[in-house]
């Protein structure tokens, strides 16, 4: 397919990114060309935007940004025999070796190879974007693109959410930032009850209550291992899952978890965190799972059937909408100030 | 507390029951007397309605009948420290010894000298009733009473759906009786997608729609593992859970079952099964679990706030409601002929 | 590399197999050639040289018989990166596709387009052997060859002892045939114990003593329950594991384990069985694994490093050792008779 | 029974322990008095001998010390119906309260009203000791009484072990005290290999191949992290179990284990301890389990049956065997200068 294409590209080693036009490229051996129709906005994007010490370390400009994607395929290289123009498809942002100690025991999620698409090569926020035949994903045709798009992001949520049992379990999460958002909508759909979140934007806080929250905790106001106990009997809650990266929710949440309970670690730190590990996770017996991208593809299947479920409660957790990427800048601006839940880009405006 | 009451009482080792008055018993060591708020029919209470083989047995007439229930406390026994006039409880039906292999494992689902409430004593068809204090279980007051009793039945559906990972997985109940019925609602509670209900009965199909069904199949008019593999791009389901009892429906469940999948088995046979245990387990390495009673007490924290989440659907299973015992005949009957969901009798008119 | 060698080929369409000199075969693209060390007779072997029903409906003679091997790549075909000429392998059988929904979740083991190795294609009863690279299995340099060989098969046995905890759990298997005796072998050096072997033919029972069994039964002769309860103070046994195939075996099995118990199924039975599901897997709360192939590649690693470990009592299994293929009929006719454990050949003399 | 016994008493609140006579004591309701036929010194006995922090807040001189312990029951208090003159036991030193959420969802190990034995009430270092009836365990009769003591802290050992698969799995155990020990023995019997101890102390080294470690690292003079890759072809080990203790071998655990591994936390650290969870637990995606107490019963049951399988190699373990108790003093000395493993006394000397 020959033509040119708008792409956020991150073009310089600095602040910041820029809209531009290049050629459509040509999807190679092993892989496919998309037309993009919607692609969300990661934590991981803005590190790049931001320009911040993570992305000067592994990001090498000039690179189009973006791998949350939903798309068509419109045009298949050679060797692909399993995908074909038409399919609608998303994908897994990890391009696994296959080979290491890690996939060969189905932990490809924690292969020690991986490439991130969109960080170690071009990615999608785009009109037509590459993506690798064997990191695609089908979709079902009635599925919503900017909800398709979402698939890979409620990749983190649902292994972090479903580490363990959740049905009538009570909740803590704590941060209810984009993936915090997407934690709480997989927790209500997966039966969990009460689900408490802490949350200091009152932002944030009241989309937390949208999305389906039981009890809302601002933590710089109220003593929330306190709430808790209030809440759970005096029991603390059976699981705790961490979405914030605040070291002080980290061990507000350890506190606040039940003896024998169950806690996931998602968010990342600012920095190396301190924590009293005799009483907060050796006398009390917690379990606690460090969780990081999704499990291929046992993750995505679940993702996708909860989707469809219509059970997942998405529209409040997609704040912004954009057509075409003219107010890209605005975007990302309203996502680092802490403004947005997800973002979406519909490239085509159409 | 002195008095009479009215109670459904197994008067004769015959088909059928009484309504009789008799005296409001008295709480002995370890025991409370509840003033029964709702009360609900088991299949067990049908068993011995009926007076099948198995009732004649085990039950010892003259017994009042029923086993589940909600009620307030009037009256405490001696030793009896941690219930009080005035709380409202449910309570599980299974008297476990303690101290057998069993108990000692935390296996008390299946105590090796298991005593059952209703079965081996007085139940609680009854105006009034006495519980063994152990066996209480406290409910949150806002809990509507037809609820709380629902919570026994509903721990032999959680325990039938929660044998394994749910959320997100692809599941087939094989009868929509009312514990498939509660399984219907645990499984859509706890974020199963799609759940396909095979039922023979259009009553019952009827009500499986109700209750949340994503796909109904009639066994005696469809092929149940093509519709399945259908629904489920050729893959069969990840989940089978067999609440019918019918030795077809455990071999269609088998067969629709996708290899490595889980099947949970609550049914009673009504004789011993024929099945290819080769191709129909064996060589699709699956994991079989036989479901009986609840585990203590961790199934009734489970059932209790999945209740209290308010994304149980329980309305469309409580298809029949009696003010007082006097038409309890008619309740059996229609129970007998397939033509109820759950029965609930409030015993106290007001 | 060019020549002759010697091979057991199953020729014709009858009972039997010849003896025979056939070109050494050229690795095609994916593919090595290796130097047969060892090879050992897989019960499947048996039902091909016996022609049974199934051999009839599944292989196309002429074909080389066998797949458990160990031996020396002195070829490497076309796009192999990975193995090199001396590398020291052994070879999963099972060739998966990598894209159903059985690969893609993990599930190699229960591929829904599996070929088998030396069943769909030309096996490794030979002085030399194509492999398929992504089959091959390195082994440490100091593992004796008729222990690499054991590998495959072994992977049954550890699927079938470590479906769930096993150290310290009182054990019966049932079935010492070669498979069961492996069974015994990974048992012992887990932690089970009691391990108590139910096997009607004193020559195997014999073996069992040798390989480690705690308690053995003659179920002929003996009340297998009955005994099973005297050795486990009335209890039942934690975990039951049948590899005979018999079902009656089964039935004494389910009967003998304690309520809450594991049970892993490998043998393959004769016919449909008929049991009592609602008294000896529901009323019990059964946990029922079917077990087929070996997790790829999990089981494998576990494999390789119980043999290393140097627990594994696999001397006495080893019963029949081969140098050459001269005697191969003696060899699959004792092991028709039950008069073996496991017998391995050493195609090359020297 | 009247009478007087030696005892080791804590009779003041400063350092060490004093060697009196004293009454022995009558079992009230629900106790037995035991003839103390070995007895086991564990590290809290040691913190209460020092006089540490803890003690000094725990602990109310005078009182007997000690909680390790196997005996023989000598006379039954009143309503203990289950324990008789004669039995052979052993004890948890746990007390729980049956009421809690913990002990009401089978955690009893995390009970929230836990008293502990030997440290809120009179212990076992004596001729004679009172046991709570629901505490006892009974022993087989052929096990050697400083196994049957040992059965406590082997708990802990077991729990930390078994707390995920360990068979064939590559295993890294820092810390050789006397509990790491009990660990490594464990871990061997249970198939785990290769068993990699990194110990600081020459002495504990030593114990450590005798317990039968595969390798063996002082990390004072070797870097952990580089022996372990080279141990494992580079991908370090499944399980990392940490009984030391010490801020830097958990580091060292916790670098040193593979992506998707399993951590088992048991040793208690000095302080608050501070590490970089991004890297070391969340990007890692590991499954970290603290350690505390022992599942009642389950473990139990375990731990007896890996002690009568004769596969637990405690004999090295084992390393001080006093008769009566007059040497007190240089057995604590010892363990303090951590110059033992286990220190058994046995108070009767015949």
């Amino acid at each position: 397919m020959d033509g040119k294409m708008m792409a956020i590209m991150k073009a310089k080693p600095a602040y910041g990114a820029e809209l531009v036009e290049v050629d459509i490229p040509k999807p190679g051996p092993g892989e496919v060309l998309i037309k993009v129709l919607a692609t969300t906005i990661c934590g991981t994007d803005l590190h790049i935007y931001e320009w911040n010490e993570w992305a000067q370390s592994r990001i090498k400009p000039p690179q189009i940004m973006g791998h949350e994607v939903a798309g068509e395929v419109v045009e298949v290289g050679p060797g692909v025999d399993d995908l074909h123009v038409g399919d609608y498809i998303s994908a897994e942002t990890h391009i696994v070796c296959g080979k290491c100690y890690q996939c060969r025991t189905g932990n490809y999620h924690v292969c020690q190879n991986t490439k991130i698409f969109g960080v170690d090569m071009d990615g999608v926020f785009a009109e037509y974007a590459i993506v690798p035949a064997q990191n695609a994903w089908k979709n079902p045709k009635g599925m919503p693109p900017e909800y398709a798009s979402l698939q890979e992001p409620l990749g983190n949520a649902v292994d972090t959410v479903l580490a363990g049992p959740i049905a009538g379990k009570s909740t803590l999460i704590t941060g209810a930032g984009p993936l915090g958002l997407l934690g709480i909508a997989v927790a209500k759909a997966s039966g969990a009850y009460p689900v408490i979140v802490s949350e200091p934007s009152e932002f944030r806080r009241k989309l937390a209550e949208k999305v389906g929250a039981d009890y809302i905790i601002n933590p710089f106001e109220e003593d929330v291992v306190k709430e808790v106990r209030d809440i759970t009997d005096g029991n603390g809650v059976d699981v705790f899952l961490e979405f914030s990266g605040a070291p002080k929710a980290l061990e507000q949440g350890l506190q606040a978890v039940t003896p024998g309970g169950r806690v996931s670690l998602l968010g990342l730190f600012p920095r190396d965190v301190t924590i009293d590990f005799n009483n907060l996770i050796i006398f009390k017996a917690l379990e606690v799972h460090g969780i990081t991208g999704r499990h291929l593809w046992n993750t995505w299947y679940t993702v996708s059937r909860l989707i469809q479920s219509g059970r997942l409660n998405l529209e409040p957790v997609l704040t912004h909408r954009y057509k075409g990427f003219d107010r890209f800048e605005e975007a990302f601006e309203l996502m680092r100030a802490g403004k947005t839940g997800k973002v979406v880009f519909f490239p085509h405006r159409s």
